[in-house]
């Protein structure tokens, strides 16, 4: 299946009003969704939906969250999601995070009580675009053990900044703190492929090459990988992650983040609330005039774009390859793998649409 | 030659007041470098006095810097650091940061016109001491190759931070973006050895185990290793350490970071000014009443210091090791290795001191 940009958004925000949400809170799923497709990242895309809908349909999640600031400084907010969809939820607190840093130059909102946000980027772009650094973060989905341990005690917790120049694009580093996203090991196994040695251990804590090993007691490595090779810097860096969305707002922290699947069933030994991401936007005019930072950035990118590269390889700006499918997508449509529309309609069933309603 | 923490403050203080410093720049210098040498990291312990003073004579850097605010707003500041010693300027930037954190919740310095601050964990765990969450992060000398890169664009770059418990301790992840330190491959080459796989590249960019390749056009690689590790996370990384600390503040950026030795000669085309560092404090009550945060910090500790771990391995806290050398070096005394000793008295002896002088 192959849409525009924009006749998928109006399709994911249909299902979304028709679900229960308000046009706002479907319009901003449906961007954020989106903009996950373009950027090449179908991971937290159209494939999301049925998930989504299922949370809702479990009364596992609510469409229309009553979102609060439980407590705020000029610079910092704890935000209360209400245990709504995580971009809905996102959304305001990095507008809360803009806000801020407007009036005293920077904003930092530390989010409970959420869910599964999309595309960390979704978050930073926007404050770039308002001659802002924008930072985002959120925990997930216990998979990945500390350096030493067994117990899958971490997410793959993303890390992302954004910040713009003035004519030679936006920096965008986006980027989970594990070094291969789950996804691409089952590929691997599927097409009988060998995994890069040093990314995966086994259920005792040997470094394996087997893919099929997650589903044996296995587990992905850290950025890093083991000890050796400093997988105790990814460890370290997806524990940051997860205190700075957390511990500072009371949501679940590390093993007890709830599932973001309705099949997986909730612990009943919660410490906290929902999921937690964490926020910042830095004004660049609250260090030097905006300008100036921007072409010093544009300085910055040159220098870095045009080094000496490997044979046949080119120096790449983080945000670049996602930009460039931005770019072809948004002329060519983006493409949903039938797999993936046909699942949704299986859990769209349930609400009684079908694909004659949608298209 | 072993030494009380208490007696090495004294002679690195002696040292520096001798060459002209302040008693309290001197004590600053000697605060943080004998810090280093208690957490197990002697690379930014005593051995970089003599540097430091080489810099001074040769006129690179002055002992007692005009330290300016540039500009601020309620939670930000550029700081321009009059090329002093990087502990003086990080650890005036520090107070600065930790100041707007009590007014306006939150503070986030960028330095300019700087020099090698030591350990990042110094300044994170000022923070950490008075309830809040400290950040330190520093570019450095160009050592590290981006992704499909040949020429050394960034620093070892390193992040730290530190956060309070109750009961457990403070965590302190401090880790620098490249997998393994310089020095450790000269070990490795002394003895013999090979590097762990995947951490080295040669001069056209394939991936080697020969320590003795970063004297022969090699290079460290990123955390992560080569692009199929996701190297290009670690690259990621460091350059956002980069941007905040020189592209923000107008400080020199990656292969322009000026050498922090007298013995490699400065370029003559530097863009910006000195080296740069960035410095961050959230007061923990600016989002939850800091007690509160404080035990679920404790909880978060206990959670991943009692997970299963691999067989006669523990599960470590970030800041673990560095704890337990200084509860053990406090005790025992800091040994200094006496070529380090010996080779600081090479550079003493330009300024008139003797052993003598100093014991």
């Amino acid at each position: 299946m192959k849409f525009e940009a924009k006749k998928l958004k109006e399709i994911i925000q249909k299902i979304f009003v028709h679900a229960g949400a308000s046009e706002e809170n479907a319009s901003i799923i449906a961007n954020a969704l989106v903009l996950a497709e373009l950027r090449g990242i179908p991971s937290h895309g159209v494939i999301r939906i049925k998930d989504y809908l299922m949370l809702v349909r479990n009364n596992r999640m609510v469409l229309n969250p009553n979102i609060t600031i439980v407590h705020e400084t000029p610079s910092t907010a704890l935000v209360d999601g209400g245990n709504g969809p995580g971009m809905v939820i996102g959304t305001f607190a990095m507008k809360v995070a803009m806000q801020k840093a407007k009036e005293a130059g920077s904003g930092w909102v530390s989010v409970r009580n959420s869910n599964h946000f999309g595309i960390a980027a979704y978050y930073t772009l926007m404050a770039a675009e308002q001659d802002m650094i924008g930072f985002a973060m959120t925990n997930g989905n216990p998979l990945v053990p500390p350096t030493f341990g067994l117990d899958r005690l971490l997410g793959t917790n993303p890390i992302a900044m954004s910040i713009p120049s003035n004519s030679e694009g936006t920096f965008t580093a986006d980027f989970a703190t594990t070094p291969i996203p789950r996804g691409k090991f089952e590929i691997m196994e599927k097409t009988g492929k060998k995994a890069p040695w040093g990314v995966l251990q086994d259920a005792e804590g040997n470094i394996t090459d087997d893919p099929s090993i997650l589903r044996r007691g296995g587990a992905i490595l850290p950025l890093g990988g083991d000890y050796e090779h400093a997988g105790y810097k990814g460890y370290a860096l997806a524990a940051m992650v997860d205190i700075l969305s957390a511990v500072l707002s009371g949501a679940n922290f590390g093993p007890y983040v709830p599932p973001q699947v309705a099949y997986l069933p909730l612990r009943n030994d919660l410490p906290g609330m929902g999921l937690g991401h964490f926020f910042g936007a830095l004004r660049l005019d609250a260090f030097r005039p905006a300008d100036e930072i921007k072409s010093y950035m544009d300085m910055w990118i040159r220098t870095f774009r045009n080094s000496k590269a490997m044979k046949d390889k080119k120096v790449l700006i983080p945000g670049d390859p996602e930009v460039e499918k931005q770019a072809k997508n948004e002329v060519e449509g983006i493409i949903i793998l039938p797999e993936i529309w046909n699942e949704m309609f299986t859990e769209l069933q349930a609400w009684g649409l079908t694909e004659k309603d949608l298209l």
